[in-house]
C-alpha cells in the first residue's frame, strides 16, 4: 500500500489536517511537529499526490495531443516530436484518437473544460468544417496550438507546411514529366491540408494549360479496402489517368495494389507521387516519389509554442502560422 | 474564464466550503441553499475539476501506455487497440515513450507510484533486465499488465504472440527454400521477444542439421544509419549469409537498402523475412514474406484483461499468458 497524509498522520496519532499543513510548511504547525512529518514522510517514502498538487497549483503538467491517427508515419514522427519538448519540460502527454470523427473530437475537446490538461495541440478530423468546439476551450483558458490540419479562423498559432507550394511542386513535376490526365485523390472536402494542396495542384495545371476539371479529383474514404476499390475503378476508365497525386499517406498502397492487379506498370502507365513520410518510400516496387512532410519538426515547434504559453495569465497566442517547408524527393515512380 | 467553485460562492456570497458541500448534496446544506447554488452551477456551465473529482474518488480515469517508441507499425497498431477499449470504458490514455532507454521507463514507473494513473500497459525497452521498477509500481496498489516485450518474473498477465513458434517458422521457411548460412538480426540481448524469437530459430536449424553459432546472430543498435552499415558489413563477408531473418521492422529497410548498394538481388542471393505490421510489405521490391503480429488485437486484450483488475480492491492479476498467434504471409523475398 502506498504512503498517503492519512497513513502518516495515523502512524504520528495527529489529524489529516496538521499533516498536510505540516508537509505545506504552514506557519499554523511547530517546528518541532513538522521535523516528526518530515521525518517519516522521507522514511516512509512519501510521494505527494499528483492530483492534490494538480489542484492546489491549478495545474495538471499534462498536455493533449488530439489527432486523427496513430498508424501513419507523418503523426507517429510527430507525437515523437512533441514528446521530446514535453519531457524536457516534466510534462505528461495525454494521447486522443478521432479516428476522423468531428463528433468524437468535439467531445474531446469539451471534456477539456474541465481542466484536465493545461494545453492542447490538435491536428483536426477530416471531418472538422466549424471551430466552435475549438474556440470554447481556448475560452475556457487552455490554449490551444494547431499542427498540420487547422482551422483557418480561431485565434491562435498554427503550424503548417507548405500545402500550397507541395501541391503545386507536385502537380509541376508531373506535367515535366509528360502527364496530361492526371488525378489528385484527396480524403476530405473540409481539411485545410487537402484543400492547399488541391489549390496548387490546381494551379500547377492553369499555368500549364492541362485543364483542371472536377473530375481531376477523387475523394476515398476511411477504409483501406474501399479506397483500393475506388482506385481501381479510376484506373479501368478510358482514357485512363496517366498520373496520380495521392494526398495522404495510406492512398498509396491502394495504388500500387490497383496496378499490380489491373497489370499497369508504375511508372510506364502511370505515374505516381505521394504525400508520405514512410522509411519505406526508397524500397518499394517501385521506388516513390514523395513529398516529405517535416513530421518531427513540426511537432517539436508546435509544442514549443504552447509551452511558451502555458501558465500566462492571458492567453498570449496570437494568429500566427509558422511553416515549415516540406520536401520533394524525385523517385521510379515518376521517370 | 472557467467557472470554478470559487466563482459560484462569490457570486452567491457564500463559503466555498458551503458550495461545495451542497454540490455534493451534503446533510448540512440546507434545501434552499442547494437549489441555489445548482441552478447557478447549470446557467455558468459548471464542470467539476476532474483532478477534485479523482481525489474524492482515488481514481483518475486515466491509464498508462509505456512503450518504446510509436513510429512501428505494432506499436501503433497496439494502440489503436488499447484506445478501442479506453474509449467504450470512458478512460483516458497517457502515452509514455522510452525510446529504448531503461533509466527512463524506471523513473516513469517511479512518477506512477504517486497515483497518476489507475494501471498501467507496458512493453518494456530494449535495456530492460530487471523487474525491480515494475515490482514496485504493482506493490504501490497500481495493475500492471504487459504486452509483447515483457519480464517474465513479474506476478501479472502478459500478452504475447507466439515468439518462440513464429521464429521456427521463419528459419524452417527459409530452410525449405535451400538457405544454409543464415543470419538472425537482433536489437537486444535482453528483450523476451528477441530471445523467444531466436530460441526458435536455433530449434529450427538443430533440427535441420544446419549448424547454428554465435556468428549467425547479430545485434544491431537503435540508429538506423547504423544498422545499414553493420548489414552492408555482415553482406560483404565471405561466405555471404544466403538468408536474413530481421527481428523487428527497423531492421528490414536495412537490408533491401544495403542489398540495393551491394548489387545483390533478394531473393536469388539473399532470401529475406521479417517480423512486421507494415502495410506496404506486399508493394516492397520484391515483396516481403512477413511474420504479421495480431498488433491491434494484442493492444485490445491487454486493455481488457487491465480494465478487469481496475477498481478491485486486492489486485486480482494472477501470473498468466495470453497467446495470440501470429502469421507467416510467404511472399516474393523469400521464392
Amino acid at each position: 500500500m502506498s504512503t498517503t497524509i492519512k497513513v502518516l498522520a495515523k502512524k504520528l496519532n495527529l489529524s489529516i489536517a496538521t499533516v498536510s499543513k505540516a508537509l505545506r510548511d504552514s506557519h499554523e504547525i511547530s517546528a518541532a511537529t513538522k521535523l516528526k512529518v518530515i521525518e517519516l514522510a522521507k522514511q516512509l517514502n512519501y510521494v505527494p499526490n499528483p492530483y492534490a498538487s494538480s489542484l492546489r497549483k491549478r495545474t495538471s503538467k499534462t498536455i493533449a495531443v488530439v489527432l486523427p491517427e496513430v498508424a501513419d508515419s507523418f503523426f507517429s514522427l510527430a507525437i515523437n516530436g512533441i514528446e521530446t519538448i514535453a519531457q524536457e519540460k516534466g510534462y505528461h502527454v495525454l494521447i486522443y484518437l478521432t479516428h476522423e470523427s468531428f463528433a468524437k473530437e468535439a467531445a474531446i475537446l469539451r471534456d477539456f473544460q474541465s481542466g484536465r490538461v493545461d494545453g492542447i495541440l490538435i491536428s483536426v478530423s477530416g471531418e472538422t468544417s466549424s471551430s466552435d468546439h475549438v474556440q470554447e476551450v481556448i475560452a475556457s483558458g487552455i490554449p490551444v496550438v494547431f499542427f498540420d490540419r487547422v482551422c483557418e479562423d480561431v485565434q491562435t498559432v498554427r503550424v503548417i507546411t507548405n500545402d500550397f507550394e507541395s501541391g503545386f511542386a507536385a502537380a509541376s513535376h508531373l506535367i515535366s514529366k509528360g502527364c496530361k490526365r492526371f488525378t489528385f485523390l484527396s480524403i476530405s472536402d473540409n481539411l485545410s491540408i487537402s484543400n492547399n494542396r488541391l489549390a496548387g495542384y490546381r494551379k500547377a495545371l492553369t499555368e500549364s494549360n492541362v485543364k483542371p476539371s472536377e473530375a481531376n479529383v477523387m475523394l476515398c474514404g476511411n477504409d483501406p479496402e474501399e479506397c483500393y476499390n475506388a482506385i481501381k475503378k479510376l484506373l479501368k476508365k478510358k482514357p485512363r489517368p496517366d498520373g496520380i497525386i495521392a494526398s495522404v499517406e495510406k492512398l498509396t498502397a491502394g495504388v500500387y495494389r490497383a496496378c499490380k492487379e489491373l497489370g499497369l506498370l508504375i511508372p510506364r502507365h502511370l505515374k505516381l507521387i505521394s504525400f508520405t513520410n514512410l522509411p519505406t518510400a526508397m524500397i518499394l516496387d517501385p521506388p516513390l516519389t514523395t513529398i516529405t512532410q517535416p513530421a518531427f519538426e513540426m511537432g517539436k515547434t508546435a509544442a514549443s509554442v504552447l509551452f511558451k504559453a502555458l501558465g500566462k495569465k492571458n492567453n498570449p497566442l496570437k494568429k500566427e502560422t509558422v511553416v515549415i517547408p516540406s520536401v520533394l524527393t524525385i523517385r521510379e515512380s515518376t521517370q
